[in-house]
C-alpha cells in the first residue's frame, strides 16, 4: 500500500508552537522531508521540531527546490524533488514534509501536494501558527478587533497594493519586510501614519529576537513582519 | 505573590490543533477561565480543550461578557469580570483564559489582558491557528502564494471595504459570512469572479463541518469562513 504526504506547519520559531497534531504525525511518519533551497542548508523548520519531536530513527529527506531564474530549470528541479517523493510513497512510506509557520501562507508545500494528489497520493495538510499570530501574540496586540478588516501585503518593489492596504484597512500585516523597513517608514510618513502604530517583529520566537519601532538604522531578517495598527 | 494571566488561542475546532504551549499552561493553571455571554452558557472553546488536557481539579471561572447594547452597561459587565479576574490573580492564582481560534483574531480575552496588565498584572499570549489556517487546511488550498497578498474581512452590513477587497486582492478571506451567503454570492457575480473561486468553510473540525462551494440554500453557523481565491 502506498504511503501518504502530510503537509506539517511547524509554527513561526518556538518549538512549543507545535500543535499536539504536528508533533504525533512527525513522531509517526517514516520520512521527514525537509525543503532547502541547496544541499546540506540548515533548516530553520528542522531545528524548530527537533527539541519537541523523537527524530530518533527517521529517514530524513531534502527536498531541493533551487530558487534558478530560468523558470523551466525551476520546474524540473521541482518535478525532480517531486518523483523523488513519489518513489517514497510508493514503497510504503508516509512522510512528514515541514514548512515554517502555517503551510498555507507562502510555503513550497502546496506545490508539492498539488502534484502529489494528482499523482493519486493521499495528501493531507496540518495548519501551523503563522508569524503573523506569532508577532501579535508576542506583541500583545491585537489583528482585528469587533469589525475591523485586515490586509496582510508582501513588501516587494511594486508597492501599489501595500499603498492601498495602508490607505484603506484598519490594520495591516506586512510581510518579508525586512529589507524595506526605510521604504515603508516613508509610506506611513507620507500617509501621516504616526510610526509608533507600526511594531516590527524579527525573528520572534529566537534567540535574536527583535520586537519594537520602525528603525530604519537596523539590520533585520527577511522574515521581518510588521504590523501597522493606524487606530492605534 | 500575584498570579499571572495567560490568553490561550486554542485553535479552530479540533483538539488536536491546540499547541504543546496551550497544553502545558492549561495543565499547570490553577484557574481555566471560560468567557460567556450568559452564565452557564456551552463552551465551545472548552469543549476543544477537554479531550486533550487534564482538567482534574481545575477551578473553571466563567468570565461573563453580555452582549448588552448598552455601551455604559457592558462597560460595567466588563469591568466587573476584570475585577473577579484580578482577584483570583491577588490570591496568587495563575489563570489561563481560553478563546477559540487565534487570540489576536476577533476575541475579547484582548479586554481583559490591557485591562490586567495596566493594573499591573503579568500577563502573556498564546497564540492559536486561527480559522482560516484551519479551513485552508482542510480544503488544501493556500492563503497567499509567492508575493500575493490576502485580505481578511468580516462581512458585515456596510460592505465598502469587501467590494474594494473583491476588486483588488488576489485572495480574500470573508469571516463570519454565516448570515451572507448570498449576499456574497451577488458580490462574486457582479464582479464576474467566478464561483468556483469562492470555498465555504463552516465549522471546520467538528461534527457537522462543510466544506464546499457557496449554496445560498444551506443554513450556515456564524462561524463561517469563505475563501476567494481569484487565480483558481
Amino acid at each position: 500500500m502506498a504511503g501518504k504526504i502530510y503537509g506539517i506547519g511547524v509554527g513561526p520559531g518556538d518549538p512549543e508552537l507545535l500543535t499536539l497534531k504536528a508533533k504525533r504525525i512527525l513522531e509517526q511518519a517514516d520520512v521527514i522531508a525537509v525543503p532547502v533551497k541547496e544541499p546540506g542548508e540548515y533548516s530553520t523548520a528542522l531545528e524548530i521540531v527537533r527539541p519537541v519531536v523523537d527524530l530518533h530513527g527517521k529517514e530524513i529527506h531534502e527536498v531541493v527546490f533551487r530558487m534558478d531564474r530560468d523558470v523551466e530549470r525551476r520546474k524540473a528541479c521541482r518535478a525532480e524533488a517531486c518523483g523523488q517523493l513519489a518513489g517514497l510513497l510508493r514503497d510504503g512510506k508516509d512522510i512528514a514534509m515541514i514548512t515554517l509557520g502555517d503551510v498555507a501562507v507562502y510555503s513550497t508545500y502546496m506545490y508539492v501536494n498539488n502534484y502529489l494528489a494528482e499523482a493519486g497520493f493521499e495528501t493531507e495538510i496540518v495548519p501551523g501558527i503563522p508569524s503573523f499570530c506569532g508577532g501579535a501574540a508576542r506583541a500583545q496586540l491585537t489583528l482585528m478587533e469587533g469589525n475591523e478588516s485586515l490586509a496582510i501585503v508582501p513588501s516587494v518593489q511594486e508597492s501599489g497594493i501595500l499603498a492601498e492596504a495602508l490607505d484603506r484597512f484598519e490594520n495591516v500585516v506586512v510581510m518579508k519586510a525586512g529589507g524595506s523597513i526605510g521604504r515603508l517608514k516613508g509610506m506611513l510618513e507620507e500617509r501621516k501614519i504616526p510610526l509608533q502604530c507600526a511594531t516590527v517583529l524579527s525573528r520572534v520566537g529566537m534567540e535574536d529576537e527583535y520586537v519594537g519601532p520602525l528603525d530604519p538604522g537596523r539590520e533585520y531578517s527577511y522574515f521581518t513582519t510588521v504590523i501597522v495598527k493606524k487606530g492605534r
